[in-house]
This record gives structure tokens, C-alpha cells and sequence, in this order.
């Protein structure tokens, strides 16, 4: 899983920009500011390195698209304790994403969304869409949950929470969009059997919480939602916040452990195109991390987003932590380590 | 669109009665004669009139536990109105239904689904199975926002009703389990094509305004749900019911011209399991309102369901009812008429 990341980010991220900007994406110049400083483009070039530009264009628009919706509906403002009128939201949003024809004003987010969808359209092939559809329902079923829990006052146990953050976490677009990115169809019998749902559910597991990781500070600092795997660890596991950090890792290690022994063996009887999807969900998991280690998303503590620094240098672990001290495998996600999988 | 039934409806229906039982799907007696009373064997031997025994009986049990679910969690009881922990319950129901290795035991509905959910596994191909998991989720998201608009005390306008509709009647999961009984894998590039697509929203969209027409007076005197075709149409078009009756039949009966008229251009060079799914939405229009119409789970209003009375026989419309009645087509269904459909 060696760094690898687009020649021609910086560029691309220029198109972004404008395009956002005139998109109207944004209500404000603040707003503006931060939903660029997530530097999408920068994140999906890793997952996507060798895309065509305007793939790369695209698909990255939609993750600055899901940064601006998850800022300005899910993680907070006034919905992220509504379930009902989240729900509503949610409903709306993916019949613009599956309906070619639906015009609703109403939630200004939906038009650009609308507009990338419909690049998408022009870029793949129906049934690359059509996942990418059914993958943006996972994911805003996953926020209505947490939101739930969240309405509900409740912070799930360590199963619940696995199953919500699988989705919650926008890992099955993001991925779904390898697709599109790359021009690579998947067979459907490849794509849809155990091992390689296993795989891509490993892949948005360990940059889920990575991403936990990343944003713990930032979200404790801004008052958001309660629901991490540390609170859950803390909560249900009766460990000190020091003990979690270590638990969480060991956790998210023995799963990166085992996706890189399944997709070893998958790939060894894979398509062309499979293994161009298997090798985007490692270059999405190391991605992610050099991104979110460096993004102003959840560095920057202020008022206005730092510039990205790309030359800050990262250290990574030697070797996995100590499985021993990772919670022990919880029913919802057991199945990845069935030995008849693959 | 002939009415068909599978021949050995009857001793497939007793071994159905037998199962859930057996099952515990169902927590008292009452609840077992009434869902029973759905005479779910007898809906989907007309969806699949040609299916082997086996299979026929796996797909009926996940429309008994649907209705079960339904009657239990979703149209009444205490969650009907509760968003926050509908929206956690149908995540961890998803998650059991995706992952085997799942257990949740605390919702009593959840075991007897992954029991029907595993006898999938083994009937279909990992692409049937899947795509039916999906279509689970996408019910699901459809009954979230509709407990949505009922927790917000909000009846949807028409747009918003029908994408609302198409997914919480729960035709995702009914049509998707076409593939199963048949033993018939669609390519995914003909069942992903948007014509295809709209032919099962169509189809969908024809049985859940029949049974909003089926299911409306025992609705009313239930005090179920606000939420149907007729008092949409009553409030944001200021019809009165007797008009709501004839608008939403004028809707209804436009829909299943255009599903007719479109089926038929993607028949002809559509591959022989493509053929077999169009024939089931067929069936599945033509046998749910046979069904509907007779099965005691709207006929019956007292406290005990009736019998299922087959032999009462059913008048159907000479021609459709007059287009002028019907509400202007809605942007969420607008492209089902486009013209480069197919």
C-alpha cells in the first residue's frame, strides 16, 4: 500500500473550485471556504491516482458535495437531532439522485447534487450509476441512524456501532465512485460476492476510524455528535479515554490485517477490473489517512481553515498494535473472518 | 396481463402456516392468525406462478414477515410515530439482513428474517442476494420517511408522496425476490438500464396506489397512518374524496398505460431472464390486486380475520379511467415517459 496520488491535483483542484464557486453549492464565503479547505480533490487523487481528469473531476466533486450536506445537515445544525425532518431531507435527496427528472428547490444542496449525478450518467454506464445510487441510499440510511441515536440520546454498543458507522462514514459512494473514476466495470458476480462486500466493507471500516481518529478533537471541541468509537468504547467498555485510543487502534489494525490477507487471495482469481477496484480500496485506506492527517477539515481549530500544508511529514506505525488489546469481534462484522469466505 | 397462480398454492400455503409457527415470527396467537390472514403463499403465487415449490415458499416467507414487521413496528404500535428509534431499529434489521454472521436478539423479528434471509443465500446467487438486501434497505428508507412525515405531522404534496411511496410499500423487496422464485439472473446491464428501472418504479407504483385503494377504509377506521394517495390529494388539490377516488385510479391507470406501452418496446430485445422479470411485474400488477381485493387483511374488520373467500368474483374496468382526471405527472416520475427511454 505505497503513497500514490494524481499528477495533476493541483489543477484539478482549480476546476473544483470555480465549479463549486459557481455552482452555488455554498450559502456563504465562509461556508466556500471550508467546504474547498476539505481539498477533496487532494483526498480522492489518492484514492484514484491514475483517473482520467475529468473522472477525477467528478467524483471528487460529489465528496465535497457530501462534506458540504454532512456540515450543513448531518453533523450539526438544527437537523442533526431531528430524525423526522432529517428522514424527510434524506428521502428527497436520494429520489433527486435516482430520478433523472426530479427538480426540488426547496434544499439548495439538491441541485448540484443533480448536476454531478448527471455528469456521472455521462461519464458511466447505467448499472456504474445505478451502485452509485443504491451505495449514496447505505450512506444516508447510516445518518439517519446515528441521528436517531442521537434524538434518542443513546450511544450504541460496539456491534450497533460498527453497523451504523459502515454507513454513517459515506465510505460506500466514496468507494462506489472507484468505478467511475477508473472507466472499470466490475462484473456484478465479482463485485456482489461475500469476499469482495467483505473487503470493501474492511476498506470503509479502517478509514472510518481513521477518520475517528482524525476528527476526535475537532468534534469534541465544536459540541458534535457524542457517537465515536472512543465515546463507545468509553461508554460500554469501561475504558479510560487513553485505553480507547489503544483499543480502537488494535481494533482497526487486526481489520486492515485482515483485508490485506483476504484481498491477497481474492486477487489472485480476479478480473482485470476487480483488481483495479481492490487496489483502489487500498489506495483509498492510505489515502485517506495521508489526507486526514493533514486536512484542514480537522486541523484547523479557528475561525478560517489553515492552508493545506502537503509537506508536513507523517510517521507511520512499525507494526500493528498489540492485537490483544482489541475488543473482541462483534457478530455484525464476525463474517469477515469466516475461513470459507474465500 | 391474464391472472395466473402457482398450482400448489394451497399445500405450499400450509407449509408456510407451518414454518411460522415454528418461527416464533409471530408473538401471540392473534398475531399469528392475522398474519397468516395475509395469505402471503396466495400473493406471491401470483407473482411467480411458475416457480419451484421451494422457492416459491422462501420468497412467500419474507412477505409474511414483511407484513409481521409492518403491522408490528411500522403502521402502528409504538414506533409508528417515533423517528429516532424506527430509524435505529431498521438499521440493525438491515445490518442482520447483510451480514450472516449477525445477532440481535433483543428485536424478536430479526431471527425468523435472517433464518428466510439464509435460505436465500442458499436458493440464489451472491448478485440475487444482494440485489435484494438492497431493495430491503430501500423499503426501509421509505418506511424512515414516512414515519418522518408522520412524527412531523406533515401529509408529503404529491411529488414527494410518490418517492415516498415507491419505497416504503415495499415493491423493492417484493420484485427483487422475482429473480429468486424464477431462478433467473437479470444481467445487470438490462436491469440497471433506466428503462428497466422505471418499468419496476411503474410496476410498484400500480400495486401501491391499488392497495392504498384496498387498504383505505380499514385504514380510516384503524386510525393507521394519515398518509395515502387520497388524503394527499385531498389536501394539496383540494379534491374532495369522492374526486381524490377518480384522480388517484386516473394516475393509477396512466401509469399502467405507459407500463404496457414501454414494456413492450424493451420485450422485444430483451434477454430471456429479462423477459421472465418483465412477465413477474406483470403478474405482480394483474395478482396483487386479485389479492387485495379478497384477502382478509383489509376485509376483515372485527377483532378475528375471516377466510380467505377465493371464489368471490372481481369486475374489472372496461376501459381506463379518462387521463384528464389524473394530477399532472410530478418531476420524481416525469422521466418515466421520456422519450429516449427505450
Amino acid at each position: 500500500m505505497e503513497p500514490a496520488i494524481h499528477p495533476r491535483v493541483q489543477e484539478i483542484e482549480r476546476r473544483a473550485n470555480i465549479w463549486i464557486r459557481r455552482s452555488q453549492m455554498c450559502a456563504t464565503d465562509d461556508e466556500y471556504r471550508w467546504i474547498t479547505a476539505t481539498h477533496s480533490v487532494n483526498f480522492y487523487a489518492r484514492f484514484a491516482p491514475f483517473a482520467d481528469d475529468d473522472r477525477l473531476l467528478a467524483t471528487a466533486l460529489w465528496v465535497y458535495w457530501g462534506f458540504a450536506f454532512d456540515d450543513a445537515r448531518c453533523d450539526n445544525g438544527p437537523l442533526s437531532s431531528r430524525p423526522d425532518q432529517f428522514a424527510i431531507l434524506a428521502g428527497r435527496v436520494q429520489r433527486a439522485v435516482e430520478a433523472p427528472s426530479a427538480s426540488d428547490t426547496r434544499e439548495r444542496l439538491i441541485p448540484p447534487l443533480q448536476k454531478i449525478v448527471g455528469t456521472f450518467r455521462t461519464l458511466g454506464s447505467p448499472v456504474q450509476v445505478r451502485r452509485f445510487a443504491l451505495a449514496h441510499r447505505a450512506w444516508l440510511s447510516g445518518v439517519v441512524w446515528q441521528i436517531g441515536n442521537e434524538a434518542a440520546g443513546t450511544i450504541p454498543d460496539l456491534d450497533e456501532y460498527l453497523g451504523m458507522r459502515l454507513l454513517a462514514a459515506g465510505g460506500e459512494p466514496t468507494f462506489a465512485m472507484l468505478e467511475l473514476a477508473n472507466n472499470a466495470e466490475i462484473p456484478a458476480g465479482e463485485l456482489d460476492s461475500p469476499p469482495v462486500r467483505a473487503l470493501t466493507e474492511m476498506a470503509i471500516l479502517v478509514a472510518a476510524l481513521d477518520n475517528d481518529r482524525h476528527s476526535a478533537q475537532k468534534e469534541a471541541m465544536r459540541g458534535h455528535t457524542g457517537q465515536n468509537i472512543y465515546t463507545v468504547l468509553m461508554r460500554h467498555h469501561r475504558l479510560s479515554l487513553a485505553e480507547a485510543l489503544v483499543s480502537a487502534a488494535a481494533l482497526r489494525d487486526r481489520v486492515l490485517d485482515r483485508f490485506l490477507q483476504l484481498a491477497a487471495r481474492v486477487r489472485a482469481r480476479a478480473s482485470m477490473e476487480l483488481r483495479t477496484y481492490l487496489q483502489g480500496l487500498g489506495h483509498g485506506i492510505r489515502g485517506n489517512a495521508e489526507w486526514g492527517l493533514r486536512v484542514p477539515r480537522y486541523l484547523s481549530l479557528g475561525q478560517v481553515p489553515d492552508p493545506l500544508d502537503s509537506s508536513t511529514s507523517l510517521h507511520w506505525a512499525e507494526s500493528p498494535t498489540d492485537p490483544r488489546a482489541a475488543p473482541g469481534v462483534t457478530p455484525s462484522i464476525a463474517w469477515w473472518w469466516d475461513e470459507n469466505l474465500a
